[in-house]
This record gives C-alpha cells, sequence and structure tokens, in this order.
C-alpha cells in the first residue's frame, strides 16, 4: 500500500521503518533534512512537502508534536490533497477536541480518520511494538488496524473519534499520579527505617500494588529492570509524562471533570521539568522526594 | 496455649475466636459487656479487667483503637502483670513511635514484643484470612508466627521493632492515594465519553493498572465484584483508611518525608468523613469526583 508518513521524528522515524519492512511504499515527508536522509537509508520515498507526499496516498500516518501543528497540516497539506477515499491515521499525542474536529473535517471531505496515539517509547517504535489506542468509526477502525499492527504489538479501539486520545490521557493521568505516589511511599518507607526490598515484596503482593511498583520500580536494584537501574536515563521522558498531564488537565476543564491527584501530579512534574528535569525518565521524580 | 486477648471489637471478637478454634485456650478481656459475651459464646474465658486475663498467660494479643490506648493499657495492665516471658502481640493500627515506645518499654522488663497491625477487613477476622505484617526481633517474630497464622493466612517479617506498622501505613497511603486517583480517572473517561468497560480493558493492562482498578474497581459493573457492586457498603470504612492517612502523615512529619499526593488523599478522605461518609467503603470517594 502507498502509506504518507509524516513527521520522522524520534518516534515517527522508527514507525516509518518498520512500514517499509511490512511491505508498504512509505512516502515521507519532515521538515528537517537529517529526518529525511535517516528515512531515505530506511527505504522510504522522501518528500520536501507534505502536499507531494500524499499527493499518492492511499493511507496518511502523522506523528506530530502538538494539535496546532495537527490541526494546520492536515487543514492545509492533507485534506483535499490526498487521493479520495484515503484513510487518515494521526498517532500524535494531542488534546481529544482537536482530533475530534480535525477528524470531522476530513470527514466533510470525504475521508475516514482515526485517532491513535501510542503507548511506549522509543525502543517500541523502532522495534514495532507500540500500543495504539484508536478512537473512530468501525469501518474506520478496521481499515487502520492492520496497518498500525505493522508498527506494534496491540491495536486496541477505545471507541468514536476522540476516544484514542481520551483514553490515552486518562491511562497517563493515572500512571504520572501513582508513579509519583509510588515515588514518595518508597521514600516514607526508606525514612522509616524499612529495607526496600523487603517493603517491595509486601506492597507489591497487596494493597498498593500498582504498574509503577511492580513493571517500573523507581528503586535502584529493586523490582525488575526499569530506568532506576540506569540513572533514570531512557524510557519515557518527564517532560512527556508533563505533556499528557497538561492535555489531560485541559480535558478535565473542559467537561468540568474534578481531578485532584492529577492536577497535583501535573504541578508536581512541572516544576521537575522546569528545574532542568524534563529530559529525565519520568520515574526520576523521586529524587525530589 | 493460654492467650489473653485484649480488645474485643469488630476485629478482635473475630480474631479471638478462630485463636480459641486452633485450640488456644483464650482469656478475654473487653470493656464492653456485650463483647464479652459474644467472646464468651465464641469460647473463650472472660475478665473484667486486663490484669485478670493477662495475669495466667503465655501470650498476650491486644486488637485496640489507637496509640495512646495501646500505651496506657500495656503500661498500666499488661507490663508488669503478665507471667514473665509472656509474649506481646499488638495487632492494633497505630504510629510507629508508640508502637516502638511500648516494645521498648516491654524489652526493658523482660518481655519479648511484635507489633502485628492487619490488612483485610471484618470479613477477615471472622474468616482467619488476615495478612499481618509484623515488626519485632527475629526471636520474637519466630514465637508470634505461629500464633498469628491461627488467625491470617500470611504473616510477614517486616523488620525490627515498628516495621510492621511502617509497612502497614505506607502501603495504605500508596492505596488511599491509587483509590482517589483511580475514581477521578474513571470520571474524566466517562465526562469524555469513553465506555468504561472498554477503558477498563485497556488501562487494566496498562501502565494505569493498580489494584484499586483490578482488585477493587470503584465503578459498578466493572472489573471484579467490589463493594461499589453494593453500593459502596462493607468493605474497608473510609473513616479507617482516613485513620492510616493520619498516620501516615504524622509518620512523615516525624522524618522530614515529603508526600504530596499521601497529603492530598489525606484531605480529600478527610472532607468526606466530615460530609457523613466515614461509614461507607472508602471507594465511595468517587461519588465525589
Amino acid at each position: 500500500m502507498k502509506v504518507a508518513f509524516i513527521g520522522l521524528g524520534n518516534m515517527g522515524g522508527g514507525m516509518a521503518a518498520n512500514l517499509v519492512k511490512a511491505g508498504h511504499e512509505v512516502r515521507a515527508s519532515d521538515l528537517s533534512p537529517e529526518a529525511l536522509d535517516r528515512a531515505k537509508d530506511n527505504g522510504c520515498a522522501v518528500f520536501g512537502t507534505v502536499q507531494e507526499a500524499v499527493a499518492d496516498a492511499e493511507a496518511v500516518v502523522s506523528m506530530l508534536p502538538n494539535g496546532a501543528i495537527v490541526d494546520a497540516v492536515y487543514g492545509a497539506d492533507v485534506i483535499g490533497h490526498a487521493p479520495q477515499g484515503a484513510l487518515f491515521l494521526d498517532c500524535s499525542t494531542i488534546d481529544v477536541d482537536t482530533a475530534r474536529k480535525v477528524t470531522k473535517a476530513a470527514e466533510s471531505a470525504d475521508y475516514e480518520m482515526v485517532d491513535a496515539p501510542v503507548s511506549g517509547g522509543i525502543a517500541a517504535a523502532n522495534g514495532g511494538t507500540l500500543t495504539f489506542m484508536v478512537g473512530g468509526t468501525d469501518n474506520a477502525f478496521a481499515r487502520a488496524e492492520p496497518i498500525l499492527a505493522a508498527m506494534g504489538k496491540a491495536v486496541i479501539h477505545a471507541g468514536a473519534s476522540g476516544a484514542g486520545q481520551a483514553a490515552k490521557i486518562c491511562n497517563n493521568m493515572l500512571l504520572g499520579a501513582s508513579m509519583i505516589a509510588t515515588c514518595e511511599t518508597f521514600k516514607l518507607a526508606e525514612k522509616l527505617g524499612l529495607d526496600l526490598q523487603t517493603f517491595y515484596d509486601i506492597s507489591s503482593k497487596a494493597s498498593g500494588q500498582n504498574w509503577s511498583m511492580t513493571s517500573y520500580c523507581p528503586v535502584p536494584g529493586v523490582g525488575p529492570q526499569s530506568p532506576a537501574d540506569n540513572g533514570y536515563q531512557g524510557g519515557f521522558a518527564a517532560a512527556l509524562m508533563l505533556k499528557d498531564l497538561k492535555l489531560a488537565m485541559e480535558a478535565a476543564a473542559s467537561v468540568d471533570a474534578i481531578v485532584p491527584m492529577g492536577e497535583k501530579a501535573a504541578s508536581l512534574y512541572e516544576a521537575f521539568a522546569r528545574d532542568g528535569s524534563g529530559g529525565m525518565d519520568f520515574s526520576g521524580i523521586i529524587k525530589t522526594l
């Protein structure tokens, strides 16, 4: 299938390469010449503009930094420029309202579109093991699934348009709050004189158990291998967690939802990023507690 | 073994009955005549004063409401009144400092003592399926283990004196924060138009997974059977969660630990209890979000 790919950054570069490996003819576009060079090395055809890349595409995949850019790129260079009937898949993490607005604009021009943000970092993008949370109609999901499957290990239909973004930011809001709660709990346990391995053995089998503890433990040497064992490098950058928490706060405000723990987590990650630690793995916030 | 049991309330009554079932000669004491009558029906010998109950005991088990009462009862009526060499097991949930202080007083008088707070509610106390988190020396733990095993399904050595209390309040602080974060996330998901079963299916297998979601889901009809399916009745009362969170805040203050999510959870459960919902299961806080 001829697939246009817009946005060849840290995540998009690996994703486009996996589409090539799956046998697709990938037509790549990015503002960065270096990113285009890498895409070419990975087997993509490269184009200087989005309009050229999408001109002949059966599907358009985008991986862009924020909602304003997604809105602008689809509005100016994709809708009306891609062939009639092409499928659009936006894998960026953006706000729910913009996701719904762009899909509506695409549908008005007789395209189908899904929002399909990912869970998993750069390693998963390169390895083709991302999880996609997809919002869109049943028909759009059915068309999107095999394309996404070439880039991931799981493709989940979360509901109608915007549901992919909603599911992602809800999950990540809970993750951010749980991570900080887990970090402060380990620090309190340590200060109260508990051996942290012993506390892990107790709490991981009790009602304190959570993914941040048992799959991504923020304490070096305790639990499974995690960024904590590597000086809090790699993994999921605190700045990206902050981005997701801000999207969650925007979404909560737009529907009058009360999210006190999410708010607290957002303000703590904001302070953490402001102090220059945005590039550190998000579990590194334990150092501030 | 001759075991004195002090405090035959909602929890202690069932625990004492399980000691009788295990073949111990239980010598029970409580301020409430009704509690003593029930203990008698369950096969305990009953005594009007603590001093009488402990006079001939090889072990003393206590299940009392707070640290001040534990301190007063052991100081006035147990230490020096129980036979030399008796083992003391305090199963109350109290502050770490008082637990250590009472144990120290007992040791000064040549008794051994463990702090052994429980996880599990009234049903687990009656059914003998509590989990005990035990603080004390190796020798005291070895002596305490078979007695506690008669009342529970798991007996865990958390460390030295006070470690049982520390492990419990750390775990429960994390639980309280995780429960509220889980509740607000489900409410946000709902308001954003997600189907809650679908969101559960996604997040319970992703990085938002936590015990409050997957073992005690606060949404009726979603996840395993839980108090949410029973109008938030039964389970673990919000007032008891608040008690544990207050103990955690005291402990954090005493060791200069920073616990922002625990603090937020404590203030939210305080408001919930103040509004008359202290008797509701702690997952009922979802109704306020």
